[in-house]
């Protein structure tokens, strides 16, 4: 790092890029990079060259001599790489259409990081993963990657467990957005709060303190079903019973009505695939119009329309935790990391989303300790969900990524689950090599996509 | 014990009382019994009486001089006993009907052990056996108490471990069913087989071996779905896909077909449902048409209609475990008892359902090792819902009481969920002494039964 | 808190109390006392009176107005006090006489917080520190406790969990004096390095890191026997075989050298006591010298002597700690306090002493994660060690002390360690009101002091 | 296993080799022996001729028509094998008289499984088991190995865990001396009572029961002290202060005198020493005086003066074993296998000593559930000990030896552990390939054996 910072970014041509250049150009006193080099994939070469040059646009507009690369070449691009964030997704948002619309054709739950599509999304990017991680091997051994592909905890995980990656570290910007939402819902500024968080990716729960150490969750369950508490611009979220947040004594994330208000979120999501759309469908709208605005060379900062997308704070936090890294600064993030006995009652290398001090060392773990068993339970299932899902995406073993269909407890389990997971394996053949012969079976058997998915995806 | 052995069975007037009458004449010359004492209350009297003389007429028959009396005194009843068993149902089988009619009315599973039945098959019987408890400690302290009130495993784990009695051991039919259903697949002898299960109750799996010691596991899961393999006779169960078993490499029990086959199970119980029955309103013929024969004066032996209830074999489990533990037999059987590590990813002082050797000493089971991640994440969310109901069941809180019914599998999450749980709060009012104050506040609130079932039930 | 904090110092007439004045004087500006309460008894009524004195002239030399109050009224002092520390010795430095004479005049180690004297310590300790905890919830129940009193592990541990007083902390100078002479050896400023910590009180090991996070340790290790480095003023350390510790890559703690070097130890301490004195009768000349000077009515200040103690720095990390909490500095100490599984080897209950990030929520342990056999063993067996002697401290059963005394790697075990747990029991009989029982049966069995323990002691 | 089952018996010119054909003879009706084959090694080949001789003649003197083979080719003997069992001395007793000697010599404990002695026959061991596994997995992969090579604990844990030989069980007499000797303190027969074993190999402690479930520890440990309880012929013990054991509530096992007694201990082998002898000594002499017996071509049957060795019950232990695996017979054992839970405070892979039941599956291990603090913390750092001393072995690291020995109870740490270390080391060059380039490097260094051990020894 003698002259400077080498910054990574695998998936540079996504429409969040802009946030991330901005994060580092409002750090850039802190953060002095030298260069950043987007990489991506030929499908998505066009995107690729238009955020590029937004992105040495809004470099140039600053005093900051940084210069932004763009490259096809991964490995070009990892050498002697200082950070590497990884924001890619596999088979780009046509992949997100099958995950939403093939579950809910057979009415369940269609979503991008939770239940079957959630498992998918890790059958499609695990294997990139790993070859990015030999990659890094080889030509960056010191780097740490700052992982926000989803599923963030189980990529996490695979990294820093199965592929032996310990510089690796996982963010999500719910955590960000419920810490905001809170500062607004009690009138407070940032450094008059306390939080703590702890659980898994997509679901965790917090509590939040005051200077003082006052608990303030019991006062802020109050307001858990005022619209924007903690949920973030792109996700519905059904009201929660009050009684069962106060016995619990936790503040839940966005995530958990998923779990919690089962019926009401199914139906929600029915409702809109119905009525003709999926959250995919309109991120495809919403990415169109930010890679038009993109487009303008008048254009060289970020657009005020990309924070209004689901992913608003995620390319700050990765700032942040990069230059926490890197001036050994010692704060509060809500990261995932590996557990180390934080949540004692998941294995220590399971990797958890907790309260972590970041350092140069990385982020270590706040310990919790004991949980209620309302806690527990749910954790310790989820978390068995996420070992079958790596399993059966590291092995290709077919009962394993049924074991998981089976275990979630947003897929109804039954022939449907197995219909929904057949259909999910043909639809994304392409990105699934792990269960090529799988595959092949099917298709001999003459497993099909249902007609309307083939008319609406292919 | 000096003259002889003092039996109380609690919940006497059952119609399963002649299976246990049997299960004791056949064992006399190993069991010496002095005295049966059958305890009842007024609600029961009737059935009582005609069982207490079909009872008195079995020994009768016999060359062995045993006195059967029945009571509506359960104290003079306890005073000396050696061993105690507990087959009551708070609320009889009208309970049960509103257990399982509730849910489905609002298109949930309703189902006496699984569900929201299940927990509120708990929430009435655990206040009562506090009172037998107390009751045992003052009046026969060294007495055995062996429980087939279901839900077994946690009413056995709230005796054990709440309310401190540790010489109780907790029983149930389905392991010995799957045990005889693969041996007449395999067309084997009973010395010909040795099995193995872990879990909890109505959740457990097991291994199968030869006398050789050879896993005949893979080959049983090849007629997993051959009619009646491991399904009691009163339980329905949907084919299971055969690829998740073999990845697991274990037997399932007969309940987890409401766990993995969720859909299918739920789709034949709704439709059982509008068909005009549930297991509890078919139930009730059925009793009906036994006490009819146990009526007969000139019957002194069980009737063969008795063999075909569901609970079969259960009572011939209570006896030979009474035997085991009298004669200190050392045999294997498969019981409700306190872990001690036997699963670890399970507390050691929670109660499991697995393989253990009965000796005068009670229950020791067998350490069964490292979970897979699939059975480890189930039973942990299993035990930790049945936490939250004990929790709620002995302090009446109601945010418990919504946990449990947002962690049980089988319960969809939602507004609807906690409809169905303050109608079953009213619906048992009578029984939950523990929730008065939430039913009054509820009662005051308006809420009532939905209309048809008030018709239906009052 | 509203019009400045009141401090509570039990044992107040300490040697160590104007070290904790300057503590204070130095922070005030951040840290807004109201008055300081100083509690001793009796026997030590003369020394508060001139540390309660100078306690004054060094405030009164200041621009701040805080009052310091001296009384033998425990109860008047707690009343609505902030923050209570606890620096008292139960006994004296004449107890302190005993627990080394006595063990030493066998051939074992004498020494304050290990083997013997430090568990006999505990025992005299734990009766008071309940009657202070009993106070504390009628007349302070938001109050923290900063505890100092050795053995500080063990005491921290009572009061936590064995008390239910949350709101406690336990501290020790070792931890700062490591990190201080690391800082020596390298050259260093505090802010140039960081350190991360586990383990039990004076039980402990660390690694050291520069700011771009690299682990220093092994270099370190390089000069672990180096004069000074980690180990008090006050105690002998032999030196280290580096392989050993190059091999754990930790840095250990001065009193590992009882554990590690236990021959060459034990050695020296028979030495010096054959040579006339114990660390307890230099410590009573020091204690003299001091006081002589503190009477002075000229001094106003910490007297540069008092540094030398061996419990330098303790007063400032307890001054710090109360200020962490305070303000919610959210700093870095090594402090005792509740495991939580940052050890996951231990209970979650169990009280470690490890790296925390003070705040106005007290400690929160930073989760260390699986520790390699040869951590994991002996801090097992030390935390089970110091169990059995709180559950012995708490009861008064003397198998349990003779199970302490058996577990503990510094007493030989045999008849000989009985003999020493015998004498001792009888030469502190004044401060152990739970063994009383076991007492008088010693002495009717005609058990004494050996005769020199007397005439020296008594 | 068609016609006839084959032994191999490596360490086969063992004196104990007439036991262990005893207790086939006797067992021959159930476990239809084909053939024995006794393996050696050149240097104990003369032994090897002689015992076999005797063995063939001691089945000759039966109508059974079993052959016995003897050879130094390990390879022609495993192949097909059905059970392995193993006896073998890396070194013979001249290694012994090593073990307890050199640590002798410096004032620490010299025992041939205890300290560091059984830390060096480990080192010894491992590499040899290292090859057997390996031939076994090549030349006779379905069978059973039956290990009694001591340290009996510590090489079944290698073989389970570290070369994944899971068909490993491992055996030793100290159980079996207990409970015969309890039988004849309380005049019963061994149908009369009931054990329960848990703990380590040479570490453990147990409880006994009459048939009706009375735990009678309490009784039997008011003859603790008697003579022969529970210790084998071969090692003195000291006597057990009584309060300690009726705290625990748990019998002892004779090891535990070298622990809980350790300077009556201590003191007792170095008064042997000085008077000229150590265990291995006296037993160089019995085993010249029992092979000059074997020579005789009269004898056929195994000679009375075999049973005060030590080891008696060893052998027997060993067929009752390979017949309960055969038979599928369910009988409870005390052996060495995979923890699995049944010590909930240890890892499931360790491999520990506890009651189980033997079947054709092998050993299943009853659980015991949470432990007392004072067995937990032994055990754990007994179990982490072993786990330096394995790595160390299999690793040839030095300073992982060096923390076995720190760790050790019975090694007193320090600079004289490291000088005992490194002479052991020195005086076991051929038999420690591991350790070669150590050794190497203290050789340089002018390290030698001091003289007096180097006189007796070679």
């Amino acid at each position: 790092m003698k002259e400077g910072i080498k910054i990574v970014t695998i998936g540079g041509g996504s429409s969040y890029t802009p946030e991330l250049m901005e994060g580092f150009i409002k750090r850039y006193e802190e953060l002095p990079i030298r260069e950043i080099w987007l990489v991506d994939i030929e499908e998505g070469s066009k995107k690729l060259k238009i955020v590029g040059e937004l992105a040495q646009r809004m470099w140039n507009a600053t005093s900051y001599k940084v210069k932004v690369y763009t490259t096809l070449n991964r490995r070009e691009a990892l050498k002697d790489a200082d950070f590497v964030t990884t924001q890619f997704r596999v088979g780009l948002l046509d992949a997100r259409v099958k995950d939403e619309r093939i579950p809910l054709r057979h009415g369940m739950l269609g979503q991008e990081t939770n239940g079957a599509g959630g498992i998918f999304k890790a059958f499609r990017t695990i294997p990139v993963m790993k070859e990015i991680v030999a990659d890094m091997r080889e030509l960056c051994p010191d780097a740490w990657l700052i992982n926000f592909t989803n599923p963030s905890g189980i990529i996490t995980e695979t990294v820093i467990k199965h592929f032996g990656w310990k510089k690796c570290i996982g963010l999500c910007n719910i955590p960000i957005i419920s810490m905001m939402s809170e500062l607004e819902v009690l009138h407070k500024k940032a450094e008059e709060l306390d939080f703590q968080f702890f659980g898994l990716n997509h679901f965790h729960w917090h509590k939040t303190f005051d200077k003082r150490g006052n608990d303030l969750t019991h006062e802020l369950i109050e307001h858990i079903n005022e619209k924007g508490v903690g949920t973030p611009a792109n996700i519905y979220r059904a009201d929660f019973p009050i009684e069962l947040h106060h016995t619990m004594n936790l503040l839940p994330c966005a995530y958990h009505s998923y779990y919690y208000m089962q019926k009401e979120m199914l139906e929600h999501c029915l409702q809109e695939f119905r009525e003709g759309g999926t959250r995919a469908e309109q991120m495809k709208e919403v990415e169109e119009s930010l890679f038009a605005l993109y487009k303008n060379t008048d254009l060289s900062k970020k657009p005020e329309e990309l924070s209004k997308r689901g992913g608003a704070y995620y390319s700050d936090a990765a700032c942040e935790c990069i230059s926490a890294i890197y001036n050994d600064k010692k704060i509060h993030m809500v990261v995932s990391t590996e557990n180390k006995g934080a949540i004692p009652c998941l294995a220590t290398d399971s990797v958890v989303e907790v309260s972590s001090i970041i350092s140069a060392r990385g982020a270590q773990p706040l310990a919790w300790g004991k949980l209620r068993s309302g806690q527990k339970g749910w954790l310790q299932i989820m978390k068995a969900m996420e070992e079958c899902t790596i399993e059966a995406a590291l092995t290709g073993n077919y009962g394993l990524a049924l074991e998981a269909f089976t275990m979630n407890p947003l897929i109804e389990s039954g022939w449907g689950a197995r219909e929904v997971l057949d259909e999910l394996l043909i639809a994304h053949e392409k990105y699934l090599p792990q269960f090529k012969e799988k595959i092949q079976e099917l298709k001999k058997k003459g497993k099909k996509l249902t007609d309307s998915v083939v008319i609406n995806l292919m």
